[in-house]
């Protein structure tokens, strides 16, 4: 963990929030190294579960939504987390994390601690003038409510059939007690949701069709070793209370056996919260049948800081001195890099950066010139480039250049005006 | 006015956020055209200036930054509205939007004002289990701290040479007073914003080079009829106190000519009182002179949500029944629609299928069997598709179809297999 934490900051993947104000409480900023990557990641999960997708539509929705949608979800009353307090020094712990017969981690009190209380989750904030109750709102938790919320719209103006979904990406906030392990558990983070509405007949069906499509994106799309990816069944008894059927998917990270995508069976739970408390028709009507009926739900929800983190930490590899993030190219930051075999031979330079200019105006091409060759391609290793153009004395007279391939380290000859195909982007 | 913001309704573009809950102060959600456009305008933007630029790299920061930033930036001191308030009902207005000598306009109360206080158009919130001061946090109201207070990690992972840009896209948020003219001031929205450093001397130089790329972007890229586009010179007394020089673009919109981007030279304000605030050195050394100072900055923020309102608003076009969104093809949310001339053919159905699927791999693509084709033409003009594509019994012997242009409305017969270059996307 510590090396790609190093990795990270290092080569401009992802800072320490805040750093020269010492920081804010495990926030992190991605570089500009981390937000191609994130980017990439975001973008592709846009066009395979949204774009090349004949049943499916998208949404982006205000982070801040009426209040009252969190009343009809729950969040308001159920979002929330036990603490105790310590009487002596204030500090508050998770009533499940600690043993509350224990010393105070913070002050060293002994059976110091008041009774739990629940604490919710969900970050306020006051829209307008005033710091009031009336203007209370709350930054949401989760993408999920606005998509349901939106339901009936997307529906008229689309006249979608059954089953479709709607999909959303964005940012959300949770007040974490202990955030912390990186960017695995912060207080504000990017989602990537779906919601795929169904009979309720056919949910099963979906569910296991869903389960499917997030392990082929964990293990193809974003490279990861399918034998560090567990999915895990959840017992009754953890389910969330509207959840009929709820599959974790988990990731070996370096601090344990842990939460990577979730997938839950939502039923119509939300819909018919929503249609009670809006006092809204969100009925689905079958065009076939005329039956009027609220659709079922299934959830894949897959955390981008997380598949960021993953996918980081599965592409990580060290080989003797060398250290290579074998990234899937779709996903590398730079696609290619382009050298000038020295940095003081004119002719090398020009001809390098005709290469670089033409490359860059199809994909992302890094630059050096520094030191020797082979720092370079070390460089380039450590940040995921899958291939290195070297331009030499060769390339002037045969019009070819030498690429080398980041995972074998193999050096081949390619002539300049074929390169584009060959970097397969 | 009226028009676009029923259209955008009706079509899915942009809906009322929170609807079902009688909406919440002028908040928009973006439908599934509306998110198509705007990720469109986004990633153009993102691949104008950042990709294919050799002198810009890409951040993404936390929207919750330590709040001694904002005590650095002056957002604390001087972020500020101000107010009165109406001392009969307690409504709140804008000092400078009222004349305090009249009528309260909600109550109707006589010079009933209070004196004008400064109001703080940031939104707090508290982060940790305490709601007191010492966990008192705000939600970003611009990116551009977030770059200033990483220049220094920026800089020091990149090894950038000057001049060099720092690019931002995501959500801010200013807690306006008074909201309003649908998504053109909202209390979220999201903005794009670069940070351009450059040595003292050659600020002026810089400063015209941004001007003349923010007009090429406004009126190629998104389209926009440069008759309507307005550079305004701010004058030293309305300027921000740090900035040297300021141009606003305006843009006639149907309320009225106003701001749709701004352009402004910042100097070295930011980064000095980041270093001062912060005790760390953020000079930049000159690898040839060793010289260390604190760049100057050249600043052009473009707002997302007005580029999607500009770029819808300067596409309306009608012509007699028919509406058309002249939009750019890059930005269009469907590049092309596909239609079996009748849907109770199945061999119709059947090739106009496969094309559409194979379109799709490529592109947006939109399917309508619906009604005649001579709606289905005016259903995809309103929603800006370039291309309408129409399989009818020729097809299935000579393998070509009629494509029918949405600016000219006039129609070619291509070859299916010419299709993808056809379109051009």
């Amino acid at each position: 963990m510590q090396k790609i934490t190093s990795l990270a900051k290092r080569r401009g993947f992802v800072f320490p929030g805040s750093e020269i104000y010492g920081g804010l409480a495990n926030s992190w900023d991605y570089g500009p190294l981390g937000i191609e990557l994130k980017n990439n990641i975001k973008q592709l999960w846009w066009k395979r579960f949204v774009q090349s997708r004949d049943d499916m539509v998208g949404l982006d929705a205000s982070l801040i939504m009426n209040p009252k949608v969190w009343e009809a979800s729950g969040h308001l009353a159920t979002f929330s987390d036990p603490l105790v307090e310590c009487k002596k020094c204030h500090t508050r712990f998770r009533a499940d994390s600690i043993d509350i017969n224990a010393q105070c981690a913070k002050c060293g009190a002994k059976k110091q601690f008041t009774e739990a209380k629940q604490f919710n989750l969900m970050l306020k904030t006051f829209l307008g003038p005033a710091e009031e109750q009336a203007n209370t709102v709350y930054l949401r938790p989760e993408i999920a409510q606005a998509m349901f919320v939106n339901f009936k719209q997307v529906l008229d103006t689309t006249r979608r059939r059954l089953p479709f979904g709607i999909a959303s990406q964005g940012r959300v906030f949770r007040n974490e007690i202990t955030p912390g392990n990186f960017t695995f558990r912060t207080r504000e983070f990017d989602l990537m949701e779906l919601e795929y509405f169904v009979e309720e007949k056919e949910w099963e069906k979906w569910f296991e069709y869903w389960q499917k499509e997030m392990k082929e994106w964990i293990t193809k799309d974003l490279g990861i070793d399918p034998k560090k990816v567990h999915e895990i069944e959840i017992p009754k008894e953890d389910r969330a209370h509207y959840s009929k059927r709820t599959v974790d998917f988990e990731y070996d990270y370096p601090f344990g056996q842990k939460e990577l995508y979730g997938l839950a069976y939502r039923a119509n739970f939300d819909l018919k919260n929503h249609e009670k408390n809006s006092g809204q028709n969100l009925k689905y009507r079958d065009p076939e049948t005329g039956e009027e009926f609220l659709p079922h739900v299934i959830e894949p929800t897959f955390g981008l800081d997380r598949s960021v983190l993953a996918t980081l930490l599965d592409a990580y590899y060290e080989d003797g001195e060398r250290v290579v993030l074998k990234l899937p190219s779709k996903l590398a930051p730079y696609k290619a890099a382009v050298f000038p075999l020295l940095k003081n031979k004119p002719e090398l330079v020009k001809l390098a950066r005709k290469i670089y200019d033409d490359l860059r105006k199809d994909m992302m091409v890094a630059w050096d010139d520094r030191g020797n060759i082979g720092k370079r391609y070390f460089a380039q290793d450590e940040i995921g480039t899958p291939a290195c153009i070297t331009v030499d004395f060769d390339s002037l007279e045969k019009g070819d250049v030498t690429i080398r391939n980041r995972d074998t380290a193999k050096q081949e000859r390619v002539k300049i005006d074929k390169l584009t195909e060959c970097l397969n982007v």
